[in-house]
């Protein structure tokens, strides 16, 4: 997907003209714009360009512009000579097929080069352009991807020549459908009037009035059918002469203005009107100034959002500047993407569910969206212990879910009374499992929780050794003071070393330090836990926290075989499956489903929980939807004669079937991306070529070990990154990358180590044209990609990130 | 909308003919197969009904069919002579234009008839049947109704005719897009080889099997232009007896019958993988003995689920019968459907939004669906003193995100340590706002919470008297054993005069014994309080209780003047909007927008709260999406040099912009219903004419308040139940029904006394063929209507509930 801005300036007002179907006067609804925009007393600045042309030359459209538009400036930017189908005349025409890329850059810089000519000839109102596609909406440009697709990133305000003719209702309600699912406005339908024939308009015009469409009838074209050229010709030009004042010719005009101007003010006031209405996430709005620092989105496609230039990234206030510029959505927006913005297949399966569905109540029922999807996860995680689904709406929820099985499951086991015996949790420093007061009270006290009145940790949280490249050595190493328990930092040849648990061996230092600490707690102490709970491998919002695999390994290891109630000694069981210590409740809503590469993030560890949650990219980055997973013998702690023993939780929503079919949708795709060229390239630099390979190896418990541990950043980017005088330390795992800045204040959420970088990938905008947006946690900036994302938008990103530290370190 | 059965049989395989546009071969296709399935050696038993047909009687596709494939019962429905679309040719004809129900159940009809048919003449794989629609997908219908969403009910498997003309490759993509966002499932796209003109099958082969949709390629229709009439038919004879055998016209068969035989074995398989590998929300599982008490959806529309017979459900294993049957959703899918199933504007809403952003992160951000769905809200709640809009997933973190803010600016204003000192909330005695930890905190120990190891109730719950209909009289009724706080029972001539509260007054037995009580615990106990938290009107999971409006208003009062922190007596502030006492928290997660009939449940009790929570209706009914809306005055208490300070609460898909924008088609939608006729309708068998009117009033607060009390369930038959002996009292308002029925052993959520009452809705078909699924909560069994759902479908409710009572009470 192409990297350009949205089509949108204040001085050049560009519409896209589609057609409901081929045949229906594009050409003739454009003709009579143009000549009415050329003649109205602003003296409007008038052209017109067709992308891609197919057909004899003498029948050109831009030849019929030329005819009967005398001074408007037409140009055509791919032509071919057979009158068929663009990616047909393409393939035919034996020239090399350009590019979905190259189109779009090609109009965009026309486009663009218009908005700068009659900025120069400086026109009262400036300029208007229309873009006149081919054949119908969908119809296939040179490259076989359906127009509609293929111009979206500039999304240009769309006018739509309707079909007046038999059939044309349903062609042209259709045509508007597949439009707005992808994410167009569409500014007009125009529909020529029929004189009575099929009256379409008569339909049309109301139809889309309830729709919010303004539709308009343009007046009959002549029939010439038969007629000697030049007859036709005077016929035509006196049609147009006639028909380009016409008052619903000049009202289609005045809808095309007024709706450019709505759409240029809304996006000037919604910063200030967001400020005014929106209590932000995460956000102290003390801090936020002014205006400018609230970023304006109009849309996004693929891997970049389409935001407003601020006064802070436009480097001029020219009107002839483009209004928006694609910035790279570096925290995959807040962790959730997937398969890029505005897909079209998601659009269509969201679409599909809800018209099948809606929502329909969950309790006590099904449907296939739902039981698919829970089946799916369920072969997914090849994990023999997790065998039920439970539904909920985000991460947060699902964690709590996940502790009221955990806890449920020990405290029947045990024997304890949760309600008047404090039952906590073990996980590990710098965790994070949400918002809500149950997933907060799962984590240690920290800046997330510190003025929630009614949070309470409950629990005990592990010191841990963590993974990162610093001057090109990947190594683990012990938090500070800890040094004594985790033995000095260890290096490794490469990233795999660090999860060749066969060459590692076990760690006498990890099992000492684990059991004496649970020794202390357990026996000493007398605490009681519920769950061992963890967020295998990263710890996200706690900073990008890179975990010892074979640490949290140990961990698993040793709290599955200890004793936390001495009236219950814990033994092998019967069941390999059942829990056994604590239930072992992995939070996988960042690292799984494919964040780290694999499925599930518990595959690295080569562990099993009894309990994982999954969230974030479940829907492939669209809405929220999450689901925790459990063993048989975690169900069977809710298994009881009163309704009360049951896990009496449930939200409204409770597997809404849009998330759910969304859901199977993108897991599809995501599985068809983990067999694909684009990764198997990402691994190649960081796998041995022995082990990057895709083949079935009947020896593996799990598949995805197969492709061992990889970055969609480059291996390079991150060695010179970890050299870097300004940074500690990097890691870079899936679609991860991290950067941990020096401070010399101190590390932690508090620091303001890498906000510079941060404004600086967003607001110094480079030649290209594009901004970074990106995410810090204290002293770590993070990005993050979708993945979708392909190798030559990687490469700028890291280009960009390499430059800015550089220039921001002089500064 | 209809009420009509799903149209599967296991014995009749009923297929929808769609075609991409109008002269594409809908016909010869239809002939082709029938022709096909008449000579396959199983020896089906073929028909053909064309439900609707324009164009003279000797053009008529049913007499194409009689004369190229003998054999095959054909049959037209309605008929109009003149060539245009039907909806024109039914307005032409003179004739009174039926009724999109008319034709639905015409066809219906039809169909089950040939289903009977076939089975007494009893072929070895039983009938085959095309249902042949006229012009494009979405060609409108006689009513108008486009036909796609006219035969959504009957959700037949679609054959779609795809359009192998020039720009029929876009035609017919978006023909599959429009059926697709409908719910419709396409069994296979047919198109004709055009031996190599413009080879459309050419591009639509891959581009289906990528979505998983099978695409055939029929062959060449023969050119008879201009041949005489009997040739013609030569021709065409020879062309089907040597093409319904041909190979891509028999695998187009068969995977229509693998299709059918694959979607028949998923439906009978899906409760049995559902108990394998669902966990269900509020459900003791242990309960659920065999597969038939799991309801399998196929689908829904408007009102109705679209339900497999189970073999409770099914008065007859016949292979006649219809596998499915409409379940008027009598819970409106827990509480969440405003504009019906299936709905395809919010389809179409929702694919826009999906398509032109996806998720866009929000922290420091905005978009137009999410900032237009911040200034609706605060518009709508005409509430001067809410301003602010924070977005989250659910109710449930709503809730959690209002109790943050409340006790926030408590423990700041008067100086309390939230983290070491216990703060707890304000509220009434069977209030429920969620199942995450930190909403149970706030509801005092009940059945829900009874075995949450973590649930520690942090409050104080008020008892408070109720309302309700007890033999035909409405009362406000004190609680067992509080009769002396709150006085006797006291009687009123309607609904209305319940929240007269001008002639009501205020009473001081209310005012004492909340005066008294806040006295003891703040000044006697010493305990500290962080909010006032209340379901306005009624508490919807405690057990639809109505409270009494002025126990509330006066609760409201009195907490605004009360002194919680004897450091800072309570004074009226400078600021009106300012909160006083505690921050008021009203949670209308159930009971807003236009649940009980109005915007907000808080303009019944003429009071404004600081914080408001919204969820369950905002999107209509189809997806999640939460709000907590909240005063300057709160948001200030937020406002800090530390990030620390803020508000550090915010879901990944906080304010994702779908749901908010199918919120804004939402709220569009009630909002135009609320000033409509089917309500007006509602509104006068329970409101006095004078009052029903829809005049804006300048004097009033709230503009809601004009239209007074009232319900979509009729006067007359609730206070038929009420007199019921079975029945202890009964509950109305807006869209809500409530029956309590008496318990020998007591009521609340573990009484069963209702279950039996709902398992007779859901079991008993009636000879309408309609069940009714409801939800019971204890012994109170409630029904509740979408909020577009008509009269005639809630006066087949009423009457089916009344019946049953009758007859499960002789049981």
């Amino acid at each position: 997907m192409s990297r350009v801005p949205g089509a949108l300036w204040r001085n050049l007002l560009a519409i896209q003209v589609y057609g409901a179907n081929t045949g229906v006067g594009k050409t003739v609804a454009s003709t009579l714009l143009a000549k009415h925009f050329a003649q109205r007393p602003e003296k409007w600045k008038v052209s017109y360009t067709k992308p891609v042309s197919t057909g004899p030359e003498d029948e050109e459209d831009e030849r019929y512009l030329r005819r009967y538009a005398s001074g408007v400036a037409v140009s055509t930017l791919f032509k071919y000579d057979e009158a068929v189908s663009p990616h047909l005349a393409a393939a035919r025409s034996r020239r090399s097929i350009p590019s979905d890329d190259k189109v779009i850059q090609a109009l965009y810089s026309h486009l663009q080069e218009d908005a700068r000519l009659f900025s120069e000839q400086s026109s009262k109102r400036g300029g208007f352009t229309m873009v006149e596609t081919a054949g119908g909406v969908l119809s296939p440009g040179p490259s076989g991807t359906p127009q509609a697709d293929l111009y979206r990133p500039l999304r240009l305000p769309v006018l739509l020549v309707g079909d007046h003719r038999l059939g044309g209702i349903s062609s042209t309600i259709s045509a508007v459908e597949s439009l707005l699912l992808r994410g167009y406005d569409i500014d007009a339908v125009v529909c020529f009037d029929d004189k009575g024939k099929y009256e379409n308009f008569g339909y049309l015009g109301p139809y889309f009035e309830k729709q919010q469409i303004p539709a308009f009838r343009l007046p009959w074209i002549p029939d010439v059918e038969g007629r000697p050229i030049e007859e036709e010709r005077a016929m035509m030009r006196e049609y147009y002469d006639r028909s380009c004042t016409h008052s619903e010719v000049a009202r289609t005009a005045e809808e095309l203005l007024n709706r450019r101007d709505k759409r240029l003010d809304n996006l000037n006031s919604m910063a200030h009107r967001t400020r005014k209405t929106i209590w932000h996430p995460f956000t102290q709005h003390k801090s936020i100034k002014n205006d400018e620092e609230i970023l304006v989105f109009d849309s996004a496609y693929g891997d970049y959002f389409q935001a407003k230039h601020t006064s802070k990234s436009s480097t001029s206030k020219d009107t002839n500047e483009p209004v928006l510029h694609p910035a790279f959505d570096g925290s995959a927006s807040w962790w959730t993407q997937g398969l890029g913005h505005g897909n079209p297949k998601l659009s269509l399966a969201a679409a599909y569910a809800a018209g099948r569905y809606g929502h329909v109540m969950f309790a006590g029922a099904t449907h296939d969206p739902a039981l698919t999807l829970a089946e799916s996860l369920i072969e997914g995680v090849q994990n023999p212990r997790l065998t039920k689904v439970f539904y909920s709406d985000n991460g947060s929820t699902a964690v709590e879910v996940g502790i009221k099985m955990a806890l449920r499951a020990a405290c029947k086991r045990y024997g304890w009374d949760g309600s008047t015996e404090e039952i906590g949790v073990i996980g590990l420093k710098g965790s994070y499992h949400g918002d809500t007061i149950g997933a907060m009270d799962a984590s240690e006290p920290c800046v997330y929780n510190k003025k929630v009145d009614w949070y309470r940790g409950r629990g005990y949280w592990f010191d841990f050794p963590s993974v990162k490249m610093r001057e090109g050595k990947w190594i683990v190493e012990a938090p500070a003071g800890m040094e004594e328990q985790f033995g000095p930092a260890k290096q490794f040849g490469d990233l795999n070393e660090i999860f060749d648990f066969d060459v590692r061996g076990s760690s006498q230092q990890y099992k000492n330090y684990i059991r004496e600490t649970l020794d202390r707690l357990v026996k000493t102490e007398g605490k009681k836990f519920g769950a061992l709970m963890m967020e295998p491998l990263i710890l996200g919002a706690g900073g990008m926290l890179f975990v010892d695999p074979l640490f949290q390994r140990t961990l698993v290891e040793i709290v599955r075989s200890y004793t936390f109630s001495p009236a219950t000694p814990t033994s092998t069981p019967a069941d390999p499956h059942s829990w056994t210590g604590l239930p072992i409740l992995f939070d996988e809503v960042f690292t799984g489903l494919y964040r780290l590469g694999r499925f599930t993030a518990a595959s690295f560890l080569r562990t099993q929980p009894d309990i994982s949650v999954n969230a974030k990219l479940l829907t492939g980055g669209l809405l929220p939807l999450s689901v925790t997973l459990a063993s048989d013998s975690i169900f069977a702690a809710f298994l009881g004669d009163e309704k009360a023993d049951a896990l009496l939780h449930g939200h409204s929503y409770t597997a809404h079937p849009i998330g759910c079919h969304v859901a199977n949708t993108s897991l599809t795709a995501l599985e068809r991306l983990s067999k694909g060229e684009t990764w198997a390239q990402y691994r190649s630099s960081w796998v041995p070529a022995s082990s990057a390979g895709g083949e079935v190896d009947s020896a593996l418990r799990n598949q995805d070990e197969r492709f061992g541990a990889w970055s969609m950043w480059t291996k390079s980017t991150v060695t010179r990154l970890s050299h870097h005088r300004r940074v500690d330390s990097v890691i870079a795992l899936g679609s991860v990358l991290a950067v941990a800045l020096k401070d010399e204040e101190g590390a932690g959420y508090t620091s303001n180590a890498a906000i510079g970088l941060r404004d600086a990938l967003l607001n110094d905008i480079g030649e290209d044209g594009m901004s970074i947006h990106s995410r810090v946690l204290g002293n770590v900036l993070y990005l993050m990609a979708s993945m979708t994302t392909e190798p030559v938008h990687l490469t700028a990103v890291e280009k960009a990130l390499l430059e800015k530290l550089n220039k921001a370190s002089v500064a």
